[in-house]
């Protein structure tokens, strides 16, 4: 048995969180594609059922109320609050990241005022995001300019609206520094934006201590939510009563049901709806949360590190010198929890990795990205990874 | 037996569209809000248990090719399609009504170009449109202004960039002319918006026949998609290649996975999504829409009529005089599939009507709502909910 084995034999040993795996339905494949689609939480299938059958098909409109779906989207977010550091009311649930992105970005530019016109997005940020900054920029009159998350400090000035940056990049797994970035912006006198679609879940986020002014994450990566299961949206509390949402659907009004011509927004996190809930999605979602019942984020945290840094020592190991380049850093405080190794012909490799029980994907043009969800990925499993991508290689 | 009960039995047993009850999971209420939230189709339970365990739990990430999901959005709006008068290839299903709204009218204002600086919305629209309209307004630098639908045509000029309709009326059942309001609207240079959340799978719309530009619905109402399912936009064909979307997310991209940083928009009705799809919602629809197989809208419209026109039947003669005042028009041409009573004291009468079966709703400050679903609802229900709506009010 080589080292690796052995090592990771003991590390599987003394995980505290081995446990939680029996949370999710699993199967034989290692699963390193949590960081795009979160495995099925065991307690999903139930609870939807529950909610077809029950909720809808007997109670039916009745569930508005007697089955909670119409407060669902600030309670769910309530549930989140703690996963990304975030005290409760602040939250809300529902949209796909994109129009939550749309509702932050413009909302903080109307934080920011009317004197300045310009916002910075990160210049690696996955596409959508650069898109959508796109389009609130030209719809506030503002310059959009892309910007290295490195180098925000020094592009920050007083012409700067808004910033919108990636907690981690979805290709590298590089981590960036969120509180000097938040502190930075803060300092200009501009508002951030975080997105935390692959940090939340994983890492923690710390959104209150740090100051961050917006953030939006999609759910259905680390947190397991389901495939497009709804997006979230933070405003921190003192902001909540400036907040200027350019998506002012109904269900954001302080009376949603008083039928009023005039536009009067609500309090507190519910100002960030829009229409109505996908109550399926949303609910699925609210199962999916449970897998965190007593479980710690600096635990969670503590293991993808572990996970990583074992995957990179196995890569090392047995993958021929020279056959990958890793682009995530390896500085704990610069690295997500996914590896991302740069490789001739990803995506064959990626294909014949799968066919062998190792999942992760390709992202065009050249790179594997292997997600570690702490919650159900394992040392033995990290091991196999490494092991067949090497055998991959080699057979070439 | 009362003259009405004999007749509700013979037209039940001259229905054609008797037998498509038994495609929904009923009891023995009489449900008269499915234009609120439709009834649980049969096969729904089933398809969403099987996309939850099998499609999400054993798929995983692979669902997205081999499950169908990447494509569901467009693929149900062409099941949505034939309902609405609509070739395929212009509809596509994601996000609420409300953020579609915004999408088709901020779409519209672009259409019609730099020199018309008015929105015309419909006065006594459901009021997210009216919330969506003035934020359309403001962001595009158009000119918001409330019409009465019956007034548009006279509200129509140069200055006019779109215009915002309700097929139905969500509150009175009112059914607006769509034909000859769009052909007003065209000849003014302007471009029509229409709402079609309380007319689509209630009765006819023909979208592509009477020369619509572009339109949106939600599908929880008579499409019986399930609670907050995902709502549609309709973009002609003739309008797609100029059509320039305010949430250019990268689900709408010709290139989703190019990862670009630079927005190309997809061609077609796909330039219309924006994030990732909400498969459990969006699956759990595309179920519900088998109810339709082999059913004819003209149909559903004649029934619909019948139901209605029955139940104003049965409520004049059980209901005492001067104690309910219907607000929905009698000519068939000005109705839609509901019926609504203005009634004093209506929210407790709703709550007494729910307590003993009869299911509607009640819509501030004094109106009970009564939707008609030609597919589940039969007329015996009808006489039933008019028999007990006449002993309800007769017992104060």
């Amino acid at each position: 048995m080589s080292e690796q084995r052995v090592r990771a034999e003991k590390l599987d040993a003394t995980d505290e969180l081995a446990g939680l795996r029996a949370r999710f339905v699993l199967d034989d494949a290692v699963y390193l594609d949590g960081n795009s689609l979160g495995a099925l939480p065991a307690a999903v299938p139930g609870r939807v059922d529950d909610v077809v059958r029950r909720q809808w098909g007997e109670l039916r409109i009745r569930s508005w109320t007697e089955s909670g779906w119409w407060t669902a989207p600030e309670r769910i977010g309530d549930r989140i609050a703690p996963l990304v550091g975030a005290a409760a009311g602040q939250i809300v649930v529902g949209d796909s990241t994109s129009v939550n992105v749309f509702k932050a970005l413009v909302g903080a530019v109307r934080l920011a005022g009317e004197g300045r016109d310009e916002i910075l997005v990160d210049a690696t940020t996955f596409p959508t995001d650069g898109y959508i900054a796109e389009s609130a920029a030209r719809m506030t009159g503002r310059t959009l300019r892309p910007v290295a998350p490195s180098q925000v400090p020094g592009a920050l000035g007083d012409r700067t609206a808004a910033v919108l940056l990636n907690h981690v990049d979805y290709r590298t797994g590089r981590l960036h520094d969120l509180p000097s970035l938040t502190a930075a912006v803060r300092a200009a006198g501009a508002v951030s934006v975080w997105d935390l679609c692959h940090s939340a879940g994983a890492l923690p986020v710390g959104l209150d201590e740090h100051g961050v002014d917006l953030a939006v994450g999609c759910t259905y990566k680390y947190l397991n939510g389901g495939p497009g299961s709804p997006a979230y949206l933070y405003v921190r509390r003192d902001l909540q009563e400036r907040f200027d949402s350019p998506l002012p659907g109904w269900n954001s009004h302080a009376e949603p049901f008083g039928m009023r011509r005039d536009y009067e927004p609500a309090p507190g996190a519910v100002r960030g709806r829009v229409g109505t809930p996908d109550i399926l999605s949303m609910l699925a979602l609210e199962a999916a949360l449970e897998v965190w019942d007593g479980v710690s984020v600096d635990a969670v945290r503590a293991k993808s590190l572990a996970l990583t840094d074992f995957f990179l020592e196995c890569v090392a190991a047995y993958v021929p010198a020279g056959r990958v380049e890793c682009l995530t850093p390896d500085a704990h405080a610069e690295r997500g929890s996914q590896v991302a190794l740069r490789c001739a012909d990803a995506g064959r490799v990626m294909a014949r990795l799968i066919e062998r029980g190792v999942v992760g994907d390709f992202r065009h043009p050249d790179v594997l990205r292997f997600g570690f969800t702490p919650l159900y990925v394992g040392f033995g499993g990290v091991e196999r990874a490494a092991r067949v991508l090497a055998e991959v290689i080699s057979s070439d």
